[in-house]
């Protein structure tokens, strides 16, 4: 609301927005390995170890959705050459986190038909989630013909450009909104108190938090 | 970053935000007050009923850090007269979430200390709690001395209020971030599956969501 009034414009670079966003995310990264590998066992999408279907859940969601995505909103700033090739490249990262968050829904929903469990998608994470997913091939698909191909006429795009920036942030932070519901879903499920692991699946979803703040400041920074 | 580009603007007023910010924060009460009053028995601060502690805890954090923030945040446009008019009732606004938060935090540490439960602050949704309801102090006490009492110079505020915008808006959804995952906490706590309550609960939560967005869009439109 601020800035609509005097001109106050932020007086700083978006640099150390995006050196923080890496740091953190490979914070996340880091965490969610260790969690996964040492505490968990790993992952597998074969319905034999449905424990590894849920970790393999988590581990795609934050490769895809979280990771990919964050990274294709700051390609624009972070990536050096003309604007089609940082286009391009937006265009990429978004349709692997699109593909890996598919691939995240695929292990969830065959670990939920193996485990018979009635708890399929009653909670809240399971609505923001696959509500997040539809609203992401939404954005996805109108962002590639609108900017893309076949693209749509040049004052058409700059009076779309905004939305499709703002929408894609919206989706953005519901996606990090979401994984911490899942967190801590898993959390209570796995009924960890007081122990290391407990620790390090609440730094893995505070690095996530702190990823999406620092990528959101990338947006908003000069 | 596409508005930094081109000059594309949002060709839309903030006002339709507005409208759906209000409809959602009365969706949002209505809901929690149904559960709240109907499925779980009404509020108390007193610790015999741990169970009413329990229910004034959502409900003090509704009303303060969700509802109070978010009509703080759009009050620059909702509330007709003078700029300082306004600025007064963006502070009141916000003190007043801020207080209900600590009647909220009270609410819940009473509860924990009456159950001896072990899982105190051992969840993210605690973490990130804490975390935002300490930024929040500090953002006031920012937000106070530089723009009400004692007040900074012409130059410093017009370099802060950037700042301040974008950091109330971060803890704002971060405030949102929190309740969520306390609902859904509050959800596995109860075990509710495939129970009216259990829709009542989510759609409480969905709704809280939306009105955050329609927060956030009312400040980014012009």
């Amino acid at each position: 609301m601020a800035r609509n009034r005097g001109g106050g414009r932020f007086q700083m670079s978006a640099t150390p927005a995006l050196v923080l966003a890496q740091i953190f995310a490979a914070a996340a990264i880091t965490l969610m390995l260790v969690w996964i590998l040492h505490f968990r066992g790993g992952v597998s999408l074969k319905a034999k170890n449905l424990q590894r279907l849920l970790n393999a859940h988590h581990v795609l969601m934050l490769f895809g959705p979280i990771i990919s995505t964050g990274q294709a909103i700051m390609a624009f700033k972070t990536i050096p050459g003309r604007r089609k090739v940082r286009k391009l490249i937006h265009m990429l990262l978004n349709l692997a986190g699109l593909i890996l968050g598919v691939l995240g829904l695929y292990a969830i929903f065959k670990f939920y038909s193996e485990v018979n469990e009635p708890a399929d998608l009653h909670s809240l994470h399971s609505w923001t989630g696959i509500g997040v997913m539809g609203l992401y091939v939404i954005q996805f698909f109108l962002g590639f013909s609108f900017f893309l191909f076949p693209g749509a006429q040049k004052n058409m795009r700059t009076d779309m450009k905004p939305w499709h920036a703002f929408f894609g942030l919206v989706i953005f932070i519901l996606a990090v909104f979401t994984s911490g519901t899942g967190l801590i879903q898993r959390f209570r499920f796995l009924n960890l108190l007081k122990e290391r692991e407990a620790y390090v699946l609440n730094f893995t979803g505070i690095a996530i938090i702190l990823f999406g703040i620092a990528v959101v400041m990338s947006v908003v920074l000069p």
